[in-house]
């Protein structure tokens, strides 16, 4: 089922919460993302943050006062300046990384303290691009009603439009069918992280797979169950946590987060909880979604010139084909001659050229730049 | 013969003349080269530009006082902030660019006022690599000697070491012999301006060529002799310009520039004299020149990494193969991944990422960037 054809308005929806995953690590669009200015920062793509944009595809769906931003402490403050129409008190900042499990746990414990355990909330995230807002919305309340009315966790699967290798999979199983439940969401079978080549093009081929968004609808009693059985550290962790939320102090949430994040496991959700669910289902979303994984895959969303150069910024071409040519720095000209598959992109104190190919490989330059004497600076 | 493989001292000289041919276009390094800071005031190679080298590499044969240094009157100032030993008086603006035929006339005017007919002078480069300087003197001292004796003009030929067809190339006659005079000479035959890379082949191949380095030694009635013989109203404006000159009066002799200089013939030494004359000998020099015509050729004078990049400033690269890469602005960092036998070049506001191939057409490139509404601030 494809839900951008579906035009009947959205279901009644439960009062559904939003919780944005925005930890993100900047290498993967470095020279213009940076540690202390990840992906979800970057205003390539029409003039604002991924991470505005992410909230700003709620509307309609979930108001700004049922959002929470889940983030790093370090990046806490830069995230309450690109999201000045959340409250403070919304964007979460963890004392360290401990991966989408711990982060999942803390979301949904932080929306109980308020909600209750029949709360909804979808795990959503910052850093990816969506074309078709409103059919992002129309899933995500199909995805919201069954998850209120039955005890699952929905994935929002993706619809793949190639043989993707970075991606996870997921197999579909049989459809899910039930008085009042929204049609298109099947059985999630099981998971298959970055296939290779072969495989993903079986995957595709074959119709019952979805790609893995990173992005899940659930109750916070339905995960928190899930959790105790296949997570039970993380379980009382998040009890813990809730308990602190509950107080409605900061200071106490911050202690608790303090006490209970150096201890937890490192792990993603995938991993430690969905993986062993039986009560996974999924929908089949077909939005324009990308994650935008790279500099060749943010190039697709750039405008392109005639000669099928991506290009952003103050940019001049001659003889150059297929390039992704971006320049972030106002007043700069960057300038592409005769270069085929290219990747150039130019910010204010570092520039990077490679090849299309090479794109994949740019945490490890980043890890060598970082290493030099004076690398602090430029990472 | 070799001239790096003379060991004896200079022969005694006369006191030989230096005029540095100046004015120079920027296209060919952009963007570290500017309409405004044209090559020879890059400062790629060892850490002062081109310009200051060219004038370095006379010590022991010219001091300061007899070099002249002939540019544009826009470059003027420039030149003289780069050559703080020279007296202002010696560095001379052309009002406009009339090509080396009427440069070479008004500087060997210049001299004559001060000299008189028998003062030897050498028209030099400002903007070429000469690897060996004391070769290089060595082949100055001798053509000064053999100028001083004979009413010859000396080439600086220099001895081919590839078939390069952007030279041109200069095919040599009988040995050059006589009473006190300096061994190597040889007369010159044939002006070939950059043939093709089979003729190219044939003339390295068969030892009878040198490239046309643009370098002259003569004595000024020597070639105002010639220019009167094949250029009369060049020859003509000289002898009114060298009137000026004599009068020692600034003014003058400006108000004397910008009379002939809007009439005279825009036409190369080469073509409007050197082709024609009979009285024409050559050297065959071998002291490591490079006229470092485009970026890649610049690439041959700069360090190499490990994987043989050429690289120069603040660079980082990782799986890069045979690129030069050439950054310009401290405290930016250029990073190069993935990606072969490519040009990148940044320097303060404007960056050039081409392939080696493309980087003949960067006067293209600098006229495409030109014309845009914004140009003129990057040009």
């Amino acid at each position: 089922m494809k839900s951008t054809d579906r035009k009947s308005p959205l279901p009644r929806s439960p009062r559904l919460w939003a919780v944005i995953m925005a930890g993100g690590r900047g290498e993967r669009f470095w020279p213009v993302g940076r540690a202390a200015r990840p992906k979800q920062f970057v205003d390539l793509f029409g003039g604002k943050p991924l991470i505005a944009h992410a909230v700003e595809r709620l509307r309609g769906l979930v108001p700004p006062e049922r959002v929470l931003v889940v983030t790093s402490r370090a990046l806490a403050a830069a995230t309450r300046r690109a999201l000045p129409s959340l409250p403070p008190s919304q964007i979460l900042g963890e004392p360290c990384a401990r991966d989408t499990a711990a982060a999942c746990a803390t979301a949904t414990a932080w929306v109980r303290a308020r909600a209750g355990d029949d709360a909804v909330l979808a795990i959503l995230t910052a850093d990816h691009l969506v074309a078709d807002a409103a059919g992002f919305r129309r899933v995500l309340a199909d995805a919201a009603a069954f998850a209120a009315r039955r005890p699952v966790m929905a994935l929002v699967g993706i619809r793949p439009t190639r043989p993707a290798t970075g991606y996870g999979y997921v197999e579909l199983g049989a459809p899910c069918a039930g008085a009042g439940l929204p049609r298109g969401f099947r059985k999630a079978k099981r998971f298959v992280e970055k296939p290779n080549l072969g495989a993903a093009a079986t995957y595709v081929a074959s119709g019952r797979f979805v790609w893995n968004s990173g992005m899940f609808v659930w109750r916070a009693g339905t995960f928190l169950a899930a959790l105790a059985a296949h997570a039970p550290a993380l379980a009382a962790a998040a009890g813990r946590l809730g308990a602190a939320f509950e107080t409605g102090r900061p200071a106490a949430a911050a202690r608790a987060l303090d006490r209970e994040y150096a201890h937890l496991e490192k792990i993603s959700v995938d991993y430690a909880v969905m993986e062993k669910a039986d009560n996974l289902v999924a929908a089949r979303g077909d939005f324009g979604w990308d994650d935008v994984g790279a500099w060749p895959s943010a190039g697709d969303h750039l405008p392109r010139d005639a000669a099928g150069n991506a290009v952003s910024g103050r940019v001049e071409t001659l003889a150059a084909k297929g390039c992704v040519i971006v320049n972030a720095q106002p007043g700069h000209l960057l300038a592409v001659m005769g270069a085929e598959n290219l990747v150039a992109v130019h910010a204010a104190d570092a520039t990077l050229v490679c090849t299309r190919e090479a794109a994949a490989g740019l945490k490890e330059l980043v890890k060598k730049i970082a290493a030099a004497s004076d690398g602090a600076r430029y990472v």
